[in-house]
């Protein structure tokens, strides 16, 4: 199914074939996922998925495409100029080194990018990749759940974020989806705060935004919290926060627009006043990679369609004072979003 | 220093510049990092690292280079043909769209690889680089101390890794400097087997390749053991592999080259009858990527000369039975190699 639509594509576009590097999509359409790579080789009749020896034999086990083999990049170029590749298809992040080995040691001329076609397969998953993204959101929130406990005064921000990877690994997780951001205090502000050595301090607000990677996909949720009692600034933006990403939970359903949905999301933000202090967009898809389609910004105007996951994450950061940001991933039904990350929001 | 010499690359290839966009590069030029990655600009008489407008701030304390910042695509390309760049130095690794980018919106019209002459500054490291990667190599043996405590019978083996990495986070380290590989029975005889489910059984070889992530640069070292008693067969992989080893890091010196040293360690495992089961190469640069020059194998012929961190790292894979690495990271000084990574090697 996967393949047969790259295949109208490849000859809608009149190309001999397409060529798939990335290993997020080299597991889409194989199923398997070789530490060392591959080279997937999609033409209209026929299919191969070339692989270094030392993964020959597990991507045997896992490939739902034929398999083969090569020992030197000679060896594997050579293959490929087997295909008689003139015109070819290549992801947009194909290396430069890549394609001038294609054109000079396998023949090609012409290249044409595909993402498009693979963005039309991604950007909608099927009901078990939902399956697969609602486990790795529930160890998100196991995750989020140990940040919860494990912050107080005096500790680090790298040693919260250790427990909550540790739940993650513990619950199944091959790894977290992204580096894990505890932002507390000053750093709040940082809308990539990074777990870091500083120490917790009472009265700081900490930002945890944080995600688990299951069966290769990817979970995305984040919550902020008040070490102590909040002050009143603190509530505000707080509650800002808060109301614009519900707005956006409630409006996220099919028909409406990523760009739409930014805009529902930002006007709240601008009514409370912080419409300047919200200095990224409001969310993004999610799946085999943490940032995928569609963009919830003003410069994406996708429909949004049952089968899509995005996450919806309003922020206000003040600098130097702090920052709040809510984020959960959710999954567009016919009957509006669902979210697949439910940690309490309310934590202020 | 780094940057004089690209410059001088640059006027003897005649470039108008070089743009580096990979995030190690970054760091090794500017001494930032950018979670949104940038691009520098790196003319003759010129030095410009322009980053998204988030990253502005955190880059403008960090970087050692004037600073600039863009919102949009549209402005990073305008921003950038005001270098008037008509031939210019990229990074093989370059994406296929970032160079049709450059060619459509920067008047780009030839591009070069300069990956050599960036190869030829980072391959030996400075003293401080050194310490920063002695620390990774400590944070590592701090892992794999935990690791030799925590393994028995019925654990997973994903569970012996998330301890592994709290300890690491827990001293420091950024994140693992790759996916934590546990190979336990069978499993041993994969030589990237990465944590599974799998649970380890009475009588399993367990290899363990790990390392840290400290301040940007990697950490690897991998033991083996034998849960309960080791078998004759067994004693004889892993004796032979720990003789290669040892030979390797002795004949490490200054004057060998890369190729030398891998026919040494693989004589070894030769004489005793495993060089069909030794299927990868005796070892690889280690700095801010985990994989980078030299390439410890039949075809590199690099000089070993003070500063150069490599790893020694032989192992014999028999399929199905199971299989034995020892590695450890080591630095080469004028007096022979030194180990970084220092945990005990004879441990059945």
């Amino acid at each position: 199914m996967r393949i047969k639509r790259l295949q109208e594509f490849i000859e809608e576009k009149e190309l001999d074939a397409a060529l798939i590097t990335a290993k997020e999509n080299l597991f889409y359409f194989t199923g398997s996922s070789p530490v060392l790579g591959g080279y997937l080789v999609v033409a209209p009749d026929d299919v191969l998925f070339i692989v270094p020896e030392l993964e020959y034999e597990e991507a045997r086990e896992t490939s739902k495409v034929p398999v083969d083999k090569f020992k030197t990049g000679k060896e594997l170029y050579e293959k490929l100029k087997g295909f008689k590749l003139t015109k070819l298809g290549i992801e947009g992040k194909t290396s430069f080194s890549t394609v001038q080995s294609l054109k000079e040691k396998a023949g090609v001329e012409d290249f044409v990018v595909v993402d498009d076609v693979i963005k039309e397969l991604r950007i909608i998953k099927t009901p078990e990749e939902i399956e697969v993204i609602k486990a790795a959101c529930e160890i998100a929130d196991m995750a989020m759940m140990a940040a919860l406990e494990e912050i107080s005064e005096g500790k680090r921000e790298r040693e919260i974020a250790a427990k909550m990877e540790y739940v993650m690994k513990m619950n199944g997780a091959e790894k977290t989806a992204f580096d894990t951001i505890i932002a507390s205090g000053w750093r709040s502000a940082l809308p990539h705060g990074v777990a870091s050595d500083k120490r917790i301090e009472k009265g700081d607000l900490v930002v945890i935004d944080e995600g688990a990677l299951y069966r290769h996909y990817h979970s995305d949720t984040t919550r902020t919290i008040v070490v102590g009692s909040p002050n009143e600034k603190q509530k505000d933006i707080y509650y800002a926060v808060l109301e614009a990403q519900r707005k956006g939970v409630e409006a996220a359903r099919p028909g409406i627009t990523a760009k739409e949905l930014d805009t529902i999301v930002r006007d709240v933000i601008k009514e409370y006043g912080y419409g300047d202090y919200f200095i990224h967009s409001t969310g993004h898809g999610v799946g085999l990679q943490i940032h995928e389609w569609p963009r919830v910004s003003q410069q994406d105007e996708t429909v949004l369609k049952p089968g899509m996951v995005i996450t919806i994450e309003p922020g206000i950061y003040l600098p130097k004072f702090g920052g709040v940001r809510i984020e959960d991933t959710v999954v567009i039904t016919e009957n509006g979003a669902r979210r697949l990350t439910k940690t309490e929001r309310e934590l202020i």
